[in-house]
């Protein structure tokens, strides 16, 4: 098993990619009229998952996608860096790409290129670049007092939620029309607080939709829920379920008028 | 320490760069006839550097800005992953980041965005996105027999090269003019290999030019050159030292009449 017979054995052609993987770089010819919109996330184990856990790849790919949805653009391609420890064997990485290309596939995002090596432990970076038309991609700055605020889904981490679907769709709708807008990858709490301080606003909750079986504390504090969370304003209709209002103030929290602590999972923070 | 506290410090502006650090994905607006390159590169502690090696950030960043150079390319942005072991302290990232700048700012790569959070070994991912005029980037497999093959300045390998200078401008005056073009990055006898069979050509050397105390066989076997490997018409007037002719059949290695292996510095065959 080495990189380049790995790497021949994967597609190599899509729409505006010039070159995909087997030279130094990749090529994107980029379309008249489009901003480019990037994302990497890493994926370690023991940390983002463990072994036996559920499917790796798709985890992986799903957690830029959300990122990628969140901006309301288009995925494009992506570039795949593995290291890999010694248990994974080479029927290991071909069921990872394997894997991989499906939920790609399902959401036209090319495999462009990437790197392999090996480590102690499997680490997993995924770079998405999906593009939107100039100057529609949804930040997190635009929320004003007043705006409501919205999830696409009901919430609850990732011990509720079986797969992960990008919410790519959803962020296309909300082009033109949201004020701000996130993905929830780290809980309700840690996402809206980071979309809070980016805005210079505070929030306040009444009403979280939980997943079947969840707990609040778990719809605000897990990872994994990948819903995307946005703010428009009053008079603008939006598809999702409303939970609240922004209000003044710089990131305060309050969930039925008690206040809530901007606490998620922080991969960073825990270790 | 968190990641956005961390984050907080880094430059955010470039030009082009519509937004950088800070939200879901960094936007880039591409320029009318542009075609942008990416390139991914893992740097994993134990594989590619020991903790107390040459500075880490600035040979991470130059991996990846090789393989820009080798596309002829002017690089724009990079986002960095970065997976933390707990010997890894705050004044060490901050270092990190200092050290990865201070080449970022040389190269005029602006630092986008990335990813932070922990491992055993510390891992590094560097992508690097550049930009070409329409349809002029340099390939690998444009070398036609009869072809002089170059290289951009003496090799040697990692040991007698105490610092990497990506061969940017070199790689951008060879738009138009080279027929192939690959960075020496796992020594001169397999990227030359890459190259032939990406073309369908062989290669007959007769000159291998040494850095200062350095063997043919560290030349041709050991990684960490940087150095520009390109190939031209005969009488196209480029740059650099000739090192040898392209020849028919594929991905045959000669110097000096005798035949070489394609054998160099792979890290996945390593493990």
């Amino acid at each position: 098993m080495n990189e380049e017979t790995i790497l021949a054995k994967l597609p190599r052609k899509h729409r505006n990619l010039v070159l995909g993987i087997g030279d130094d770089c990749a090529i994107y010819r980029p379309k008249a009229g489009e901003d480019l919109v990037f994302t990497t996330d890493l994926f370690v184990e023991g940390v983002h998952f463990e072994q036996v856990s559920r499917p790796i790849p798709q985890r992986a790919l799903a957690r830029s996608l959300s990122d990628i949805a969140a901006m309301g653009a288009t995925p494009r391609f992506c570039l795949v860096s593995l290291a890999l420890p010694d248990w994974a064997n080479e029927q290991w990485v071909a069921d990872f790409f394997s894997g991989l290309l499906e939920l790609a596939n399902e959401t036209n995002t090319a495999l462009a290129g990437g790197d392999l090596s090996h480590a102690n432990q499997l680490t997993c970076d995924v770079m998405v670049c999906g593009s939107v038309p100039r100057g529609t991609a949804l930040r997190r700055d635009g929320a004003r007092p007043g705006d409501a605020i919205y999830v696409s889904g009901p919430l609850g981490g990732w011990r509720h939620r079986p797969t992960v679907i990008p919410r790519l769709q959803e962020g296309r709708k909300l082009r033109g029309k949201a004020t701000a807008c996130i993905d929830i990858s780290d809980g309700l709490a840690l996402d809206l607080h980071r979309l809070c301080l980016a805005s210079k606003v505070s929030a306040a909750l009444d009403h979280v939709p939980l997943l079947e079986g969840a707990t609040l504390e778990q719809a605000l504090h897990d990872g994994e829920d990948y819903e995307l969370l946005y703010t428009a304003a009053p008079r603008t209709r939006v598809a999702g379920i409303r939970i609240g209002t922004i209000t003044s103030g710089t990131g305060l929290l309050t969930c039925a008028g008690q206040p809530i602590a901007p606490q998620g999972y922080d991969h960073f923070d825990r270790r």
